[in-house]
């Protein structure tokens, strides 16, 4: 099969470096076309690009060129992990041109006709996009994934909602710096600190959530019918959020049902055998010190969202950690298994 | 005024080393006699000590020798930062002997005699100490401080209580390194990571925020009537807890209240004057990202409760977020404190 | 006696808020007039700043107004930490103007008619200002202090070099983040790791040592007679730039002549009692894994070099490390007691 | 081919961790028996081990039996990671009940009749077993490996050595903490910290260099002709130590020619393909910035010593700066290569 070619908006930053990672081997998807900010087009990637993932870069990107944020050029699959500053108008450019674009950036995940997916989540949300052709009028389409932050808390959440009802979530994150992208957090400001504030954050998790969980009638979403609070904060990790999470559902449930359903979630992607998808979306560990973001970021490739600590909470119901990588199941990983589940539905012939 | 010479037990220890160095300039008492484990023991204070303290080790403390844990030619007062693994005897052995033994140690905290006190909190609870040389038959006495994560989390909920009543509280601390000891955590499990996990932890601030919100009746300690929560979590730190804190409570109020009874209080120990109180218990920033305990930890001499980011709590009712530092007012601190409290009531006359 | 009022270039950042605290209680000097860049010119010093230091803003210079960087209203004595951007027209500028600019930039280090200055080591080199003013027909005047890292490295030099003739240098620095300014060094570019390289400073430490150790004769100051050789690299501390000396003498030493002549090193600072001046400039520790910048940072106030681990080298023919407080020895501090060394000659009557 | 069984001694510390993860997928050799400390033995290895790894714990592993250390039922090729304060008397048993034991620790390394091996720097000196057995009248034999600082060095040197002659050598190390195994150094050690000292390392280093840059003739070893001086520090690092190293050579070269000899150099594990040897044993890269612990230490599977910023030193003739992975080619790595080299001469037949 020949690869389809992906063209990446914001190649030159931390998100954009993971899309070139993740794609290096990617079986159905080619890194083919790269933009960036004016200061970038122009030179080779390898120019352009300060790179900072542990993995070196890949060779087959390394001499591509880095061209300005237009279309025209550019293939019909594009990634876009844009600074927020820009990325409302350039990925509306792009879909009206005819792109998919599959964006990780935050500007128009609340859109009433935008898809805001998590594959394993809300599949069936991706049929909004009809909606937004037919009321934008555009050829293409944008497509989105949640915030780093509320990835893991939802992929945690999705088995008890489906299972017994959510009712209340109360959730504190512990951040890891890789989230604010590069140059990002200075070290003065974080070494040996901790941060109580992450601008947007909070609003997002509680947003973001709700949508996700939501459902999908006569071409709207109904918000999910649940409470979420978020206290967010910065911690010297490098990459990976760690969540405490406490929860009150709506029907009754044991500490082993919760257990029993995190274990047990499959959903559309696993079925589907989707390249980038986890073979266990969710892993339960039983040590009483796991998860952990520097021993359980990388578990199925960083796409898994790691859960322990499960126990009764005196003030909710229950109570438990949650970590998952915030630059790949978080960011580019993301989006890339929204490109997979579009590949898979027919929207990218 | 001559001043009180005081023991120390445990004084080689993390704890140990901040009492040395908070009484260095104490206006009432003076480190004259140190006490550790048997390793120890017959060495001067310099040499059994692996000092960790940025400010240098007092003077007047280097040539001290390091006792046996063993009553007999030890002062009147006694503060313990003994390791909970011996503390319990020994402190017993010190009290029947006639010493005043003001332990920061979890022993006895929950014994139902032995006060356990905040003294901006409850120095009420002082009293208590009646009943226990009545019921054990001690000349002496065994006061406590609360656990390191508990005292912050009960400064900024005491205001509340005592103004609205409180309901239901959930906390996820952030806490430092310095809580578990030297050597304490290795650089191998902290580096670049969160440990969802502090044996015992969570117990005891869900236990001992009860009994120091407890009334005194009757020689006996209610417990508060309110449900506590927590997560625990170490992280890369050196000094400062961090907390996040949700809470509901009995009576109506506005957010306003809430930062007005915490700026307005004011207790026994600061209408007292103690050498060691602060002058504003509880600070109240304004900064939408602080308190930072890299910032933070050593206002008011390392005394205070630094709280910021006060807002509503869409699932219980506000939230806020508070920084103490957990080896002054955690620890050493609270027990100086504490003694003080008692001198100004006569108990060490 | 009445303060001496003093402007700083440069205040809100990292190397002038280190100004503003140190001049906090300075019994001579007092803050009175501020400039930063274009973009904080107009506001509030508590506004305009982001503070950094664990110390709080002192509340004098809160309500300071935040000028352009532009002689006319400042007062006469300048204390500059602009960037070298832009540094050196706008000290020339000032100079011209009839001030005496006291600069930590490095614009003017190596100019021949400036002085570079450590009031221990070479104060007799301040004279060159005659001939400065000559030749450029300057009211004013400029004075500089050395690089944070040529500092440490120079004041254990000193004495060294005094007694027995310097031959050769050979320094590793592991340096501060605090070095790099604000924002300055990225945290995904340092957690967990070692730069080994930073912009200029090798040059910088091998041209300003030869300077700082070189003869003042006939207006014109000769090089130091020795070879230097620096590697330079960044690690994880917040302040202290630690090196790794490895020197051979022109005359027959013993280890313990060397450590003699640093124990006894005091100089014109010393001698006069300058406020800022350390009693001892230079302390030596004997045990075997000190100096430590967590530990040995802040003694004598940040203005000594603390020196350990002296030893024979095999290949040169000692070897020692010193660490030294990058921010205020190495910057706000060394030219305060460039400042005071020049007050107490006279230059600012 | 059937796989060779192999035991390791230690296998619960930081190293061999390394082995049994380095053995996983290992086409020679399969891990098969282990033992450690007394408190461990009898356990399963899963129960017995903190594993401290990113990768997870091989699945092969996780049941096997810790044993005591003692010969008798393991397989004749052993890898011993033993703390020094025990490996040297256990690896004699064992050597003498007739194992091959292949050593990470410290004490035969110097034993005149035992090989310090790096496979790429003097393969020849596995010839000194034949002198060993002769002497001590053993059936197996002891192999050692250099300590984690001393590789990266003398992998950087041989080829200069092998070129030019080496004359003089000074070396400034910034080693990881995974170097000093698990649980190690505190964090509140090295928290923001440098530590200037690390007991016994500089005279390893020191001793190791010549011994491995000797020569064997007529069964004995003599010291290279070169003078090596170390400066050893830890930092904040989990994997890699950093090297600062300045040279000066016997005979004439260029920058450029040091810098070809490193490209160029090859040596036998490359020419017979061992299965653990890098291809490129040296990586010299061009960055003004580089090598990096955090980006440069998995490079060729964390068997390759990467180095950089190769310029002229005032002082020797040449300075540079080499990363090399502490526990694989410093430690379990180097072990097993130096097994896979004895195997393709036929010893473990």
């Amino acid at each position: 099969m020949k690869k389809i070619e992906v063209g990446i908006l914001g190649a030159t930053g931390m998100v954009g470096q993971r899309f070139a990672s993740l794609l290096e081997h990617h079986p159905w998807f080619q890194a083919a076309w790269f933009a960036a900010s004016d200061r970038s087009a122009g030179k080779k990637y390898s120019e352009a690009c300060s790179w900072r993932l542990r993995t070196p870069m890949p060779d087959s990107v390394r001499d591509l060129a880095v061209n300005e944020c237009k279309p025209g050029h550019a293939p019909q699959l594009i990634f876009s992990s844009l600074d927020s500053k820009v990325a409302g108008e350039v990925e509306k450019e792009f879909a009206r041109a005819g792109h998919v674009v599959v964006s990780n950036s935050s500007n128009h995940r609340m859109d009433a006709d935008v898809p805001l997916l998590i594959p394993e989540v809300n599949p069936d949300h991706l049929a909004l996009v009809h909606e937004q052709r037919k009321h934008r009028g555009w050829k293409g389409m944008i497509v989105t994934n949640p915030n780093c932050t509320t990835v893991g808390l939802v992929m945690s959440l999705a088995p008890l909602d489906r299972a017994f009802g959510l009712d209340k979530v109360l959730v504190t994150s512990m951040q890891a710096v890789s989230g604010a992208g590069y140059p990002g957090v200075p070290t003065l400001d974080i070494l040996g600190n901790v941060i109580p504030y992450i601008g947007g954050e909070e609003e997002k998790v509680e947003r973001e959530a709700h949508k996700l969980l939501g459902k999908l009638e006569d071409g709207q979403i109904s918000k999910g019918d649940f409470i979420v609070s978020a206290h967010c904060n910065r911690v010297l990790v490098e990459d990976g959020h760690t969540e405490a999470v406490s929860v009150s559902l709506r029907s009754e449930a044991k500490l082993e049902d919760l257990i029993e359903a995190w274990k047990q979630y499959r959903s559309v992607p696993q079925e589907r055998g989707l390249p980038t998808a986890p073979k266990h979306p969710i892993i339960v560990r039983d040590e009483h010190d796991r998860p952990q973001p520097r021993l359980d970021v990388d578990v199925e490739g960083g796409m898994a969202a790691v859960i322990g600590r499960a126990r009764r909470c005196p003030v909710l119901q229950f109570k438990y950690t949650t970590v998952s990588h915030n630059t790949v199941r978080g960011a580019a990983g993301a989006a890339l298994l929204n490109a997979e589940l579009m590949k898979s539905e027919g929207y990218l012939d």
